[in-house]
């Protein structure tokens, strides 16, 4: 459950949400999202958890994948299409790996 | 809950973990890790949730910023004194944010 990404580079995208009520359909696009993801190359990936505020880190080898990725999911997860009826707030940021832990 | 970070740059800090069984003084330490951490120069905020997985970022300014953090908690977080009594497993990962999203 806990990603065992490979040696840098690579790339953190964390997803931070508040839900909406209800289901509304959001397990199944949850579903596809991380079984598309999956089938990405350069899925490196994910960590998953959520308490009230839920949080997501998909990991991947370099920014070009994710913007195929990005691409590709457009139609699951853009605002325009379902972000509202799904998500309260939310806030996605990309980031590159540095390092381990710092000494 | 969802951390509102400022214009970047700005660090990222993961911490995934599983959990061992019992509190084992965990939440005392938990507190006061988030307390502590909110008193460093350079701390702009965390976001949490545990769901058998936990993961908890936190978001600093610098590289220096999180070496100090790291400086001041290593009494409470190091694994020698009590890693292995709150966690079956965790990985630390430190990011650089790159983007709010890519287009």
């Amino acid at each position: 459950m806990i990603a065992s990404t490979p040696s840098p580079p690579y790339y953190a995208v964390i997803f931070t949400s508040l839900r909406t009520e209800g289901d509304n359909d959001y397990s199944a696009m949850a579903d596809e999202m991380f079984e598309r993801a999956k089938q990405q190359p350069g899925y490196l990936g994910f960590e998953s958890a959520r308490e009230g505020l839920g949080i997501t880190v998909f990991y991947w080898r370099s920014l070009e994948d994710i913007k195929n990725w990005k691409a590709n999911e457009r139609h699951l997860i853009a605002p325009k299409t379902g972000g509202e009826k799904w998500y309260e707030q939310y806030k996605v940021r990309v980031l590159r790996y540095k390092s381990r832990y710092l000494c």
